[in-house]
């Protein structure tokens, strides 16, 4: 798992690096050596659904809200993922900015206080408390919802046990309709184990969901995280099915901008899952970069839409 | 979760029960009010993949192996599945039984003794000890693995933490190792949280199977447990992948005979997902009846023949 800090490929050879991902596919995509369960997702109907790219803040270059929109529409991307924290007193000027464009809000990401497996009840509770605050902009704002993770590593938390599962399940569903309310949702988000040991799979987020039984709550899959802990991109965004409503994406070897890690970039699995699902969420930016955004952004959008045009 | 424990379907009503499984395909399978992943398993491909259906030591009505192999001819079943417990001392009796006869041994279902996941050395040394002669067997009569789960929710175990999962896969590994070395494996059956809270999703079995990284590890999924714990068959397979090497299979409400729950008992879409995989493995029955086996066994065998036949 130790990170390969490969030269950064520049933006031409990024096309060679889709062009080496796209041959790669065939091979890898689906079950290795075995039959290709995924080629099936490569119907004429799967490819009939629409991608729906999604930035967070700091995505996009540009100072302002107005200069990243501006960015973003000329690429295409029509969602944006604003941070939490703040964002109840914020909802105004982005509503302003949004004004006139072709830009939604596609998710609000995490900015709550506490954690929600904590086992001091008064961290619990700001938990609840701030999240409900964020949750109620994000309706306002139209997001699908409020992503969380439950708790990192270095939270204090109870047990990993049935009883904390439950204990779990009953929290997150005085928040899910308290979303519900406000139509949006609380979407669990799975790490990988150095972040969040607690919740690493899009199928046991599923499963929470499941119990959970409320249209308040989904889950959501970030490529990155995926990356580590799943076995099958395809598998994973399956199990997630109706509850899955927002996607993360990266590079897949460093968190940088999809296609800076090269040939390791390939989401066509995983893609070819959600046009299976007719999956109707964002995919949306989680990534940093040390390169230029006005090179590596484009590339990386570029990249990505070839992809999703790709069935291996 | 509560057991429904409805009236017993007669063979008549089974192929009724068929009907409905097989008209509710179209809806239940897949993903709810989402296109149909799993339809894509459907090709012409996927329909090839042969079935292979194996009975456990109670599955057949009969009083002696040889009885038991006799009825499980006549109904086309190819694979048996002994008990581990005293397997050592059976394996020429077991080859004898089996000789001039189209079965095979499909997996050895657990029998060891103590559990992996002890915190107390002594009961983890017991399990390691037993699992390896039990593997031994296993190699000898050419099963694919022996079935092992890592602790039940009675047995003191480990917390279940990041250091906890990576204490198991050094001992999965050892464990592997050695069967791989008897031309067998370690298979890792995930069971729903009232039985084995720790392990409960194919995918988490299969994600512990890539980090032990050897060709001894192997997971399987039980549709019976999944029937609680996924939220789809075909993702829980699919995840399973190229790991997968084992499937348990009962009815979905009361762990009977599959078709003794009626409509319940449909098992289509986790059916292309092997498909769709080109599984050659077993799937095997671990379940039990109060009816009269020579009744409800064939039955079963029927359905599962009809439904490996649907797509949906």
């Amino acid at each position: 798992m130790a990170m390969d800090r490969r030269k950064f490929i520049r933006t031409t050879a990024l096309s060679t690096g889709l062009a080496v991902a796209g041959g790669l596919a065939s091979a890898s995509c689906g079950l290795q050596g075995k039959k290709d369960a995924s080629a099936a997702a490569g119907s004429s109907k799967a490819k009939d659904v629409k991608l729906n790219i999604s930035f967070q803040e700091n995505t996009a270059p540009g100072e302002s809200l107005s200069e990243k929109f501006d960015f973003m529409e000329k690429l295409g991307v029509t969602g944006f993922e604003p941070w939490g924290g703040g964002l109840y007193d914020r909802v105004t000027s982005i509503q302003d900015a949004l004004k006139g464009r072709n830009i939604k809000i596609s998710a609000v990401c995490a900015g709550f206080e506490g954690w929600l497996l904590a086992d001091d009840d008064a961290i619990k509770q700001k938990c609840i408390d701030s999240s409900k605050r964020i949750i109620e902009a994000a309706g306002a704002l139209g997001a699908a919802g409020m992503i969380l993770v439950p708790a990192f590593n270095s939270q204090k938390s109870w047990p990993h046990t049935l009883e904390t599962r439950e204990r779990l399940v009953n929290e997150l569903r005085e928040l899910a309709q308290f979303a519900e309310q406000h139509k949006t949702s609380l979407i669990l988000e799975p790490l990988n184990r150095r972040e969040a040991f607690y919740l690493r799979l899009v199928s046991d987020a599923a499963a929470i969901c499941k119990d959970v039984d409320s249209k308040g709550i989904a889950c959501m899959g970030d490529f990155w995280h995926m990356t580590w802990e799943e076995t099958s991109d395809y598998g994973a965004f399956l199990s997630g099915g109706k509850y899955l409503n927002h996607v993360h994406i990266a590079s897949r070897k460093r968190r940088r901008m999809p296609g800076e890690d090269g040939e390791a970039d390939n989401y066509i699995d995983g893609f070819n899952a959600l046009k299976a699902m007719d999956y109707q969420g964002f995919i949306s930016f989680e990534c940093g970069t040390e390169e230029d955004r006005n090179v590596v952004v484009p590339a990386a959008v570029d990249l990505i839409k070839k992809q999703w045009e790709m069935d291996c």
